[in-house]
């Protein structure tokens, strides 16, 4: 069934294809007075705009955000808010000699045979165009963090490109908006720049690893069972495309820990717990510890490439597929500002649910 | 909030604490005239009840399943099964010594903290023993997928515990169930043993990574964006207990590929397309290409362990905790019965979703 | 779709059939820390028990609740709340002759074209009973109610048998747990018990009209659009047994007035605003309004009489149905606290979304 | 919380307010290769539109729809489906007077005191023009519909306007279309221009029912229970606008029958069952019987009327409302194809969900 809403109460419904009219969010249950103006949601699309540098799809989109509904004289009232973005660089010459073939690694197939049809025109609904309105939806999610939870605080960059990781050790936040990569190893990045250079010389691409930090989430936001916190963030990050594995903490590297390394020890501090170490990522249980919420995701490389690779077309004939066009070579780099989004909305989704059944606050106080 | 629920047709809701009078499963949405005993339930059932090795909790639950209603002369009626499952072996002197304070990597404190009331019996809600009742709702739902496609199979299996994974070269599915650990490589289930009894001697545990595949699943199955089927099956891993991560296909390990090495060619074969490899995990575009759905999963170390780790009470005050008790050194074993369960569970789902939006089988066939 | 769940933060399944070993409600999404013991629901289920005159179902059903989870120490721990209620009196027998055959105006036959299986024992999963685990649901919502909103009352009574309503001139509250018909005039009462023997002499049934109000709910309770307060109530009161009608203050009266009547016109009170008349019945645009909120539903007669009426076999044949065993002759009358349970789950669900978008409280104040 | 939302597979969920740019409908779970052009939805907007005769609101609208996303080459894919309007005759000049003050009888109060913000420029989101999303959206429904089920046919009609109520023995659907209060009775709708002549001239307004007719329903179609098709249509009619009650069949008039007289009698006919009569309004335990749909509702009367009526300010200082400005005097008449809008999407969202659980048709059937 096509669901294209996420969210439990801060909804957001994504629509619209890659060469159609327009791609937006339709966004329901945000609260109401929140200060909200085009040019807050237009920030958070800027970082995500493809074309920005050679390391990106070269299509040149604005993508200027109008919103439709829900704010009146700048505050929202309560109503769902439609963002709208309009599709100006549309060049479907540019896939029409894939319309009737299917490129390995793609959508393409499986979207044939589970519908019978599909836009072939720059992906369609497939494309990673969809993550503009979610980028979108997720400045109306921070706009209201910023008011509920003023301390929260989401970022993302990237930690791997291919087989090349970063070095923790010269990890600085200072140059994740310094480079084209959202790397926040200066040094890795430049080699970074080099491996991709190249890979897009050999008509190939790459994967990644990006990771998303929320810091100043109040202890107490999730829920056990199939309301976690960790299950609602997998959902998220792995809805956006091309996303493989999900990891929240030390995550797979979690297997390998004995229940000794693994425990973070816990202490009080003057505001509250404090905890030696932060393997949970943030969460116990399904619920948020009041550390930092820490999210891994592995991107796979581009599908659409230009080195010719063996596949079918509609009639079952044997084709050299290669893609022309204008693909993003590593479309890891500009998932950073969508997992950024995710996490907002889904933190904002659950912020929002347990004040429902919690009331403000936490109901348990630890000290004396 | 306190969600309860998973699914949105095949709708499975878990209710129940380790140590009240019982725990189960409501299970809505299910297909009628499905043949469906006491004993088809208990056979997935008895494959994850403790006590029957030592390398699992000691606990003696006979986990033996009553269905309540939605079963007519032993078919399903499409009304609601409720499937009850009796504690019978509480020992609540157990956990007395713990209800005020919190173990590190545990549930706990973030239970306390977000309710301000929490059943410390046996961890309560946030129990393994939660589990058992989505083995029995995945026990429906592969009798459904019986009836409705019976060339579906699914089946899971450890494939790393600790540091110590299997050898791909020696895996036979065959071994998996003839040794306690879901093993298909007996000669690495042989050092598991004695990594496993090593750890419980030193009052420790440890974690692992559980792969499930299911084969046979048709094409076409899931769908773009939200529902994406790699997504609902993040979605469902995560939310087990102690999961940390999980990953479809190369998963991660994507993030090292080239896209032209990440390309699962395409050929046609007598029954439809061919693919030459797997990295996708079965699954382009959140949409099932007919190939193995292949999914894992990393479980964290069990936090209840006898070596002391620094915490606070309820108070706030330091102290030590030491968990005796009867607790997995590895709870990622008796995951395996859950993960397939999970893993039924959603492909029901999405395949009853499929149905209503597309109706019976594929929109789009591929060949001359 | 077989969806037995209502309710969008406290949420509601109800499972089991009538002639079942059990049946209940699996209540999700209840606030934590709320007092809740056994006798608290028994109370409510005690008042819809069949037997307890001679105007009801002779059948004999202690319908006595067991709470199997999500209760701690006399409080709720905001986990699922598994509410269980056996059958003991189930006299399958009686219904025998009648699985081969549809009764007309009953479910018997769309059940079967539908499903192609039917559990025909006392109406399976279609019997009043169902209604019993609704009951028990209330009572936990009441009692959540009783804590977050001391002034929140909810009443029910029954204003019109057959032809015969009550006079509202001589409408007592006092009267309505005096007599088995929870009627507010004891007038009215008498007649009704009048026509009820000569209707019962007759093999015969009738139908009823039902008043559910509910004093002390909150202006701002409800939301414009599909969360209507109104549509809340009116989907949930529908979705009782026989349930044929649904009206929110004038209801289909204020079809025939004007504008100019129907206002109800505003003053400003010590409290907050004042409502000259209430035609509305307490909701305007979806929300609440502060004044009573007052539902009106029409019950059509028990379709199961001892009067033959001609339908049809299983196998198309045509047959004289009559129905014996223990049926109300006037399903109505037991639907009073059927209603004042959906009434009660509704308006704690309503607040609890309000909560969620809102905060505590109202967000726009009126007055100097 | 602000659920615009509606429906459970096939969902609609709309947007925007009366004097913004555009309101709209995003359009989700719509199966693919359905046939849908703009032409098709328009038809049915027009049937809505504003100003066609002087018994409706005199804004100029033309109301023209565009379809953003979701259609490609004239056929659904199966993705969402951005339907938009674009408000053109905006004159918020004439409601600048009662930004500061509150209707009787109307949502102004109750949006003020919920959310403390509210767009006063045409009732802003409270507006009936809402409904002109209803309406494409249920364009949309019928195109479904008519692939779907294709005898299934959805019609409309007014059945009384105030007090004055149509004569059944002269109702001729013919008639409908030919007047502008679609009234199947002529002559009463000569009477009901005269009425609402002098009503107008007097600034007051008038209530009115509804009665919504779907033939050709496939029998099996809904659910017991929680999603019985009864409750469906009666949330989906009580969401409409200044709608306060809605009966299924004889609806209240059963609550005055006995069982011998409320038994639709069975017979068997060439092709099925057949029933002697409707009073079920061609549903029973909340499933499709195969008879007639039919649903009413009540409209109350526009609250919006030039008779002063008394009130109060934001500030509680009392004051005389006196609503100029382009108000229909009886919101019944619009009312007439958005009920048709509601009927149709309910029926395909329950038909979807029908094909969810049990394939395609009937599971049980009925003869030798």
């Amino acid at each position: 069934m096509s669901f294209n809403t996420f969210g439990r109460l801060f909804r957001v419904t994504t629509w619209g294809e890659s060469h159609g009219p327009a791609l937006g969010a339709t966004v329901d249950g945000c609260p109401p007075g929140i200060a909200l103006e085009v040019a807050t949601i237009q920030h958070w699309l800027d970082r995500r705009r493809p074309g920005q540098n050679r390391f990106t799809t070269q299509r040149r989109e604005p993508d200027e955000v109008e919103i439709l509904s829900g704010v009146y004289e700048g505050r929202t009232t309560g109503t769902p808010i439609q963002l709208m973005i309009r599709n100006m660089d549309q060049r479907s010459k540019d896939y029409s000699a894939i319309a009737e073939r299917f490129r390995p690694g793609h959508a393409d197939i499986t979207y044939w045979q589970k519908y019978g049809i599909r836009d072939p025109r720059g992906g369609g609904r497939s494309s990673a165009r969809e993550t503009a309105a979610r980028v979108a939806a997720g400045g109306v999610a921070r706009a209201v963090l910023a008011a509920l939870v003023p301390a929260l605080n989401v970022s993302g960059y990237m930690v791997q490109m291919g087989a090349r990781a970063i070095d923790r050790a010269r990890s600085d936040p200072a140059a994740i908006e310094s480079n084209p990569f959202w790397c926040p190893d200066a040094v890795t990045a430049a080699l970074w720049a080099e491996d991709l250079d190249r890979l897009r010389k050999d008509g190939n691409s790459v994967g990644a690893v990006i990771e998303v930090v929320a810091r100043g989430v109040p202890a107490g936001i999730g829920a056990p069972i199939y309301a976690k916190l960790d299950s609602e963030l997998a959902a998220a990050m792995m809805t956006i495309n091309a996303v493989k594995g999900v990891e929240i903490g030390d995550g797979f590297s979690a297997a390998a820990l004995t229940g000794v390394e693994n425990a973070d020890e816990i202490t009080m501090g003057p505001d509250g717990p404090e905890y030696g170490s932060n393997h949970a990522g943030g969460v116990l249980g399904g619920i948020s510890t009041g550390q930092d919420v820490v999210v891994r995701f592995a991107v796979k490389p581009t599908s659409s490439i230009l080195t010719p690779r063996r596949s079918i077309t509609r009639e079952g004939e044997p084709v050299d597929v290669v893609t022309k066009g204008r693909h993003d070579p590593c479309v890891g780099i500009r998932a950073v500002p969508v997992g950024e989004a995710m996490m907002a909305c889904v933190l904002l989704d659950q912020i929002l649910l347990h004040r429902a059944q919690m009331g403000e606050g936490l109901r348990g106080s630890i000290g004396p």
